[in-house]
Formats: structure tokens, sequence, C-alpha cells
């Protein structure tokens, strides 16, 4: 199953040349799942061939204005260009408000059902469950509401050991049991236990997206022994007193955070527009978690 | 005088890649004006050099996305960049609604003052006069509220021959009311006319915009004799009856229009997705008005 993000955006608050504000595209399974969507998501999307039209699913973090101004234009651009079936958009609640004033004013009525999921900072949530994956939301600390999102991959049936069943002659319509896990009886009473016939599925992997966020524990127990950890890497250690003061993390504190979670691999992003160059950020990073990458723009990265 | 535009979007409603949706940044003398900003305007002006800093006016024809779904983006690359001077925002009402509702959600207060100016969509009205330029609104014939905007260099003082007035040993302090166009009588009596004395100044020059709309003779008058007409140009003219449909004007028209109000150039503008190619468009315009160009991104164009 794919299961791999595209980077979209990787810079803070303001954008710099060739580097756009938050959004990240995943792909599970040919189906996209779009994370924040800041202004110019479109355009990246032209660019790196990411379609809108295999888009089912929006998860904006929070209201400050670099990860979610791209949003009208993109619902605006799938009306236009004919979409008809639903998109479910997990947001804050005055997201809605935002988006329905902007739609009045325009005079536009969509012409696909956008159905709201609302977000809830104070508390980790299940917000999609569906058969390839289980997203819940991450309380965050920043300074105003704001959720992270993890991507979980269900775990699969147990695989059949083919050849097995065949030399046993075991009839076709005991194998779904089989992939559940039961034991199989033959005519003649043997019983053959499970383990014998089938091996265990692939270890779900996980995708969790921390965006803007203090250093605070209270979340690093549900982002624990995550395959890829994204998480923002606003400023160089060095501007500390900054980052508290805005509710942002510096790079080494997303590698120790990396580090204490058991992450196997970091992503970082979210770049002050002040880093002409990100190498400071990267040597810092790995200084600390050594399997750390820049989550930069066009960058595809493989949940593996 | 400088007075020239610089195009940073030549895309009707959905962005294709490399082109942007609505937005042009004109200098007169050395001092910006931006007019629309569509979505990504920010990262256009970053690569087209045009300094956010510069701007001190901002005009927005209407409320379609695509004319000012950049806009709440850059007055917050504004703020943080650390403006404190007044900008002058010149636009429908309602926009004030979205931009202080995006303000309110994101917990920012603006450390600019942020001066609005509504327009009127019903009626042509001066809404800038300074040393530089007259802007007047130019109602147009959209489906929502819209105005284009002219912009009109004032007519500037007479220029004095130097050579004749150190040869007649004119005092200096005569100079202002010689280039206002008095007479000089010297201390002996004698009356020199004006004319002898000074020549006139450049005849003034006009830029007119006009965004969206319907071909309509109502805006005509108003925007007789520019030396450069910005027009839509959304569609060829084989779907005259689609532009009819939606208040948009074909290549065709706009040319039809540069004629009728005797431009001395036409500029198009506001492409539909559907054309990868511009050259039809501007072969079609060209056939009845050939002093046209496309107003494609990045591309500068002196008025005069």
């Amino acid at each position: 199953m794919k299961f791999e993000v595209t980077i979209l955006g990787s810079s803070s608050a303001t954008p710099i040349f060739n580097r756009n504000p938050t959004s990240q595209a995943l792909n599970i399974n040919e189906h996209l799942y779009l994370i924040d969507c800041g202004e110019g998501t479109q355009q990246q999307m032209l660019r790196f061939d990411i379609k809108a039209s295999r888009i089912d699913y929006i998860f904006i973090s929070h209201l400050h204005g670099d990860h979610y101004l791209g949003l009208v234009g993109l619902l605006s651009s799938m009306h236009l260009n004919g979409r008809k079936k639903p998109l479910y958009l997990f947001c804050p609640p005055q997201l809605k408000e935002i988006i329905d004033l902007q739609l009045k004013y325009s005079e536009t009525t969509l012409q696909f059902p956008l159905e709201y999921k609302f977000t809830d900072a104070q508390k980790a949530e299940v917000i999609v469950n569906n058969n390839d994956i289980v997203v819940e939301t991450i309380p965050l600390d920043h300074r105003i509401d704001c959720t992270g999102f993890i991507f979980k991959q269900k775990k699969r049936l147990r695989k059949l050991i083919k050849e097995k069943l065949e030399e046993l002659n075991i009839p076709v319509e005991y194998y779904t049991a089989l992939k559940k896990g039961s034991d199989y009886t033959s005519a003649s009473g043997v019983v053959y236990k499970n383990e014998t016939l089938t091996i265990d599925s692939d270890i779900p992997k996980a995708y969790a997206y921390c965006s803007d966020t203090l250093y605070n524990e209270q979340y690093f127990n549900q982002i624990s022994n995550v395959t890829v950890l994204y998480h923002e890497a606003t400023f160089l250690n060095d501007m500390l007193d900054r980052a508290n003061e805005t509710h942002h993390t510096t790079a080494l504190q997303a590698a120790q955070i990396a580090l204490k979670t058991n992450a196997k691999k970091l992503l970082i992003g979210h770049f002050s527009a002040r880093y002409k160059t990100l190498n400071e950020l990267l040597d810092e990073a790995r200084s600390v978690f050594p399997a750390t990458e820049l989550a930069i723009e066009g960058k595809t990265f493989i949940i593996g």
C-alpha cells in the first residue's frame, strides 16, 4: 500500500522566494489527504502534479494565515472544475465562518458537498477511520488553538502461505478465516495452528504531523514510535527565547522530540524567512537525531 | 516621471502553471500602487522584485477570489516585516468584514494603520488625488459589483527656457509664477509673454484598468483617449456566448473597445485556463487593434 508525503510548502509566516507557506499532500493507497493549505498551495499542486480531484480529505491545523489562506482558492477551483463528490474538511470551527463569508460575497454556491468536521484543540480524537487509515488529532501548544494530526495505517490481515495451503488441500472458503487468525481442522480431525499456515502482515506505519507548537511533553506519548515524524523547526536553537515567545520549536528541540518519542525518521519544516539556506537547521537537528531530513518543496518521502 | 505597470498575474478564475490570478503593480514616480491581489501575489512580488514596503495604495476591483485572495497574506507579511506607515485600501465595503474576521481568528492586530476607502460600483468617483496622480473608479458590468480604475497623471507646470531667462536676467523669485503661466514685466516696463519664456509640459498620460466586465458602452466615455488600456479578454470570440453568460469580454471585443475609445495601446489579460498558449488571443485582438500586447507575468509596460 502506498503511503508517502509530498511537501508543498516549508515556510513559516512570510513566504520567501522558492519557499511557500505550509502544505503537504499525503498519498495513502492513491487517495490524497491534504494537510494545511497555505497561500499558493494550488500553484504548488500544479508544479508537483498533485491532482486536486484526488483529494477527499483536507486537514487544517490552525487559523494562522500561513496554514489556510490557500484554501478558499482551492475550493473555488474544485467548484469551477466540476467537482461533484464530497470533500471532508477537518478544521477549527471558526474556519466555516470565514469560508461562508467569502463564498457569500463572491456569490458562489459550491457544486459539491463540503462536509465539515470540527477539531477540538483540547483533546485528541479519532476523526477519520476508513479502510486504509485512522487519523487522530494531536492537541498542540501554540498561541491560538492548534492541532497536529497522526495518520496510522490499519493492521492488515495475516498473509496466507499459499504453497502450504495447496499442499494440504485446504478449501478456498476457509481462507478468510485463516487471514483473520483461525486455526484449521482437516476432515480427518487434524488441527493446523494458524502460525503454520499464515504469516503476520507488515507492522502498520504511522505519520505524525506536528505543526506550530511550543516544545511540550504533553503530546509526546501520542506520537511515540511513529515511522515518520514531521515536526516544525522554525528557528535555530540560538533563538530559543524567540521560539518560546512565539510558541514555536527549534531544530534542536524537534530532534530531541524525535529521539524521545522513538521516531524512525524526522522531517523538519516551517522555517523562518530569516534563513536563506537551511543547512544549519539540518545540521543542528542531525547532531541529536541523525535520521533527519529537510521537508522542502517538491520532496516526497515514503512512510516506511 | 516614471509611470509603468508590471504584470504579476494574467489568469482568470483558476490558476494554471506559470499563470497566476490577477495582480498588477503600477510604479508612479517610484511609489507603488497595487491593483488587485489574487492568491500568490506575494510570491510574484518576490519573483519580480516588487517591494511590498513601497506600496502605499491597494485597489481591489471586486470580491471574486481571483482578484483578492492574496491580500490577507500580503497584509500579514507587511505587519510581520515591521510596517508602521499607513496603507490605503480601496475596495468594496464587504472586504473589510472578510479581513476583520480573518485577523480576529488569527488574533492579529496590524501594527500599521489600514485606511479603508470603499468603492461604489454604481458611480465613477475620484478616490485618490495626490501630487502625482488622480485615480477614478470605473463602474463595470460584472456578475457582482465591480469597478475598474483609471490613473491620470496630473498636468505638470510649464517648463522654463533657462537660457532665455538668464539672457533677460529675470530674478529667480519669478520662476514659480512663470511655471504657472504668468507673463513677465521687466523693471523698464517691457512685457514678455509667457509663451516666449516657457514651454508647455508633456501631455498627461493615463492608464485604465478594466477588470472583469461584460462589453458595455457605458464605461467607454470614461476611458477615452488613454495612453494604455488594460482590458480583460477572458475568451476568444468563438466563446462569445460563454463570455456574455459569465459577464466577461472576448479578445476581439477588448480590441474593439480600444479602437472605439481611441487608446494608444491595449494590454489584454485575465485569460481562461483553457488557453494553454495565448497566441490566438493576441492575434484575434491585433486583427482589430494592432497595438495590442499580452499582459503576462513579469512584463513591464511603460505608460507613455
